[in-house]
């Protein structure tokens, strides 16, 4: 006989770090949102689409921001062919990759929404996960504003779906063309563009910048605008080296923002000057905000920020940003605007990288577990709660047939219900499990009510709150949230507590 | 200035190899299939659970029967930490993980559903995809096989729900214990276990040998069980070496099913002879039998059968398979059954494996992707159509707020629709356009519309069937398909047609 194998190691039951798992209602919650949003996306005529979690690394690109980790930032893995692949880090790279592969055969323009986890291989840290879900919607093959100003409107109708009130929110509108125009009153870009990877470099620490305006404010902005910024932990922050007089132009740019789209859109005239690209940008802001304003979506619903520039690079106009504006507290107990909850914008290359012709698009990604942490931290978290099964109780272990027959009859009137699986039959701990189930009702069918041809109902919710009512024994006994009714009737007795 | 660098190669907008993208339809009735199914499960008091698609290789264990690859079939990558992590390759080793992570939050038994991707590395071939839909239901923490019949009814409610007939499938049952009962008939396997290396690759071999009787017939079986089997490309298969009369007891065992569940289950007694794990797994599909029979589910849609072993190590006791029993044509243009849609089983050590103890669980994974595939083989795959948008022409470019305005006149209604979003004003190529997304209606406006406050409305569905009767010019003019209304009247118009 074959010698005894070593007794492995236990594997450890753990995820991996930054993975998270959700359970019974937090699924449902999602789901329901998903649902939501989804029925806005397909009611605005957009179409449904999945891809799968893998594309090839080349078909993905190298979008993310975070250059400097080996990835860059994606779970990346060799196929058996040697090829690369890699689990997608959002849903608009596959969508080009689908733009182009099914050009032929796809409606141009091609409206299509998904909703689906991505990965980003990052640092976890508090609330930021690796795997999350998005759900995304855009029109590619079009390089209309009017199909921006509809990802705008339809962004808002959605957030509404969602359970956001529509004073709680705001959709913020930039647009990459006018801060090319500002950019190029500061020296910062050629007029037509450059290649100097010098002037790309302190152009992207101006972006990334503005970017951090409400984290860090006018100060921080200004710090990293000239030699750099050292943060709370020590870690300092190259600058992108303006003169103060560049920096000002960016400063007065970023507080552009006047009452009104038509104001702000004024001003911003005035500050990307005699600069063509400037000057296309505010067109589009200002024929974007018309089409709004002509919808209803006025300010602060949607309106123009000069501040929002989105961290992506691929970005080529109209960007947009959704920003809850309730307050919550935060984890260090103080309180704050939740901020962003989907962004997206234009993105003019994306599809053309595969295909060498330009195909523009535009679109939104809302950030759904975000949203639902939001939702969450305003704590009001809908109040459809998950009501467990009705549990009939296991007394004698060779009825278990008969305890199904009950548990099909109450599943067949469209009540859940289930038969208790676990071992024993111990009452208190079949009772216990129930309560675990959040159960709103028992059923208890000993020898003696066999017997007898009955069942007893036991009324959990009224139970509970007579428990916290009720002192002394002898009203507990005579207490009315356990009735004995004939087999017969058990499915309508129940389906009476249970009514609303 | 910089040296402008070399263009780079243009990617291919290709997936890696066993892939697939879903589009609209197709996206739809897969939720559709997912939600009638969850549906199904929730009734039966099973909670949804989600966990990433991202597990330690240690915790998903070795558990494929690809056994031959480097990642053992699975997406493996190492993490920033060293420590290895991988796709989930099914639900049930995230399932396990769960159970013992949160043993002490969890109500015992727990019950809980998942839906989602798994994926397989594996070489790709004709219908077979390395991503594909699982929807599983699972209890864990209880012996009693009162749970497998539970699960084998949810299981074929749940296939009813998707759209499968009563008389369309068959829900096909037989226990590990049985089998193991056989293998020490014949001297495969001691009583009590062994640990002989030797004689557990001879019982692997046979009981993949008889999970392929469906493929290979009993002769192709035989040959396994002997001394091998070359197939139709030269391969050949190790066999399992047995004695005919070892063959014999095996075959005999296969082909043990009788008329009903009793008469099965008495021959089964027979076959296992004095082996007392034997008797004890015809004891359990005793019950089981008796369970499902006293609800209804009677052979065949519920039944008794001998030649189920399933591939997976892991199973400890009964295990159950679905398989559809509807002819389809397959792709070599022959009529064949479909299959196997949905399996599963009770594996009691799976748990155990993190925490030390024994915890027992079973249940089904259904294989959604071909649940859809059999639907659409059998040719009836569910009439209910997506309809696409309502789409208003832009026949004017400055007027999109105009277009948008209607539009969301229509989506406010509950109408579907969307302002064509693509260049130009072409009409035709607009039209092309409507009737590539399958819009039951098109809007015109143009210069002249709009100075009259009309607006022009084609109802295409009916202008497709008028343009393949009508055959005259003159009659094609005269077609009702086309009405001019006035603004106002354009959605009351539109509600007309789209009714049903």
């Amino acid at each position: 006989m074959a010698k005894k194998p070593k007794k492995p190691q236990r594997p450890k039951a753990i995820l991996p770090r930054g993975f998270n798992d959700s359970f019974g209602e937090d699924v449902l919650a999602r789901q329901r949102m998903l649902a939501r949003i989804a029925e806005v996306y397909h009611l605005y005529g957009f179409d449904p689409l999945e891809t799968p979690a893998i594309e090839t690394v080349e078909a993905l690109g190298k979008f993310l921001p975070d250059v400097d980790r080996p990835m860059g930032g994606v779970f990346g893995f060799q196929d058996d062919d040697e090829a690369w692949i890699a689990l997608r880090y959002d849903m608009t790279a596959p969508l080009a990759r689908v733009a182009a592969q099914y050009k032929q055969d796809l409606p141009s323009p091609y409206r299509r929404y998904a909703m689906g986890p991505v990965w980003r291989n990052e640092k976890p840290g508090p609330g930021r996960f690796r795997q999350f879900w998005q759900c995304d919607a855009d029109t590619v093959g079009t390089s209309t504003v009017a199909a921006d100003a509809e990802i705008c409107a339809m962004l808002a109708d959605a957030l509404q779906a969602a359970g956001i009130a529509r004073d709680e929110f705001s959709v913020r509108i930039n647009n990459r063309k006018v801060l090319n125009g500002i950019l190029e009153q500061t020296g910062l870009l050629q007029p037509g563009g450059d290649d100097d990877t010098g002037l790309e470099n302190r152009r992207g620490i101006t972006l990334r910048a503005i970017d951090k305006l409400d984290r860090l404010g006018e100060s921080g902005v200004r710090l990293l605008l000239g030699e750099g910024r050292k943060d709370e932990s020590g870690d300092f922050t190259k600058g992108a080296n303006l003169s103060d007089e560049q920096a000002d132009i960016i400063m007065g740019f970023v507080s552009a923002e006047r009452a009104d789209g038509a104001a702000t859109c004024a001003r911003l005239r005035e500050l990307v000057g005699t600069s063509e690209q400037g000057q296309e940008g505010v067109d589009e802001l200002e024929t974007i905000a018309e089409i709004l304003e002509s919808q209803g979506y006025y300010a602060p619903l949607a309106k123009i920020d000069p501040s929002i520039v989105r961290g992506l690079d691929y970005y080529t106009g109209p960007v947009y940003e959704a920003e809850l504006t309730f307050e919550i507290i935060d984890e260090k107990g103080e309180k704050r605007q939740f901020g962003s909850v989907a962004g997206g914008g234009r993105y003019d290359d994306l599809v053309g990288r595969f295909t060498g012709q330009r195909t523009p698009g535009t679109g939104v990604s809302i950030g759904v577990d975000r949203l639902l942490a939001a939702l969450a931290a305003r704590n009001d978290a809908e109040e459809e709660r998950a009501q467990g099964p009705v549990v009939i109780l296991a007394a004698e272990r060779d009825q278990m047939a008969d305890y199904q027959l009950l548990c099909a009859e109450l599943r067949n009137a469209g009540i859940r219900a289930e038969v208790y699986m676990g071992g024993g039959t111990n009452m208190g701990k079949q009772l216990k499990y129930a309560d675990k189930r959040a159960a709103p009702v028992a059923v208890i069918i000993g020898s003696e009510e066999r017997e007898r041809g009955v069942v007893q109902i036991k009324d959990l919710v009224l139970g509970a709150r007579l428990a916290s009512e009720i002192e002394s024994n002898e009203e507990w006994k005579a207490q009315p949230a356990q009735r004995e009714v004939a087999r017969g009737d058990a499915l309508a007795t129940i389906r009476e507590i249970l009514a609303p």
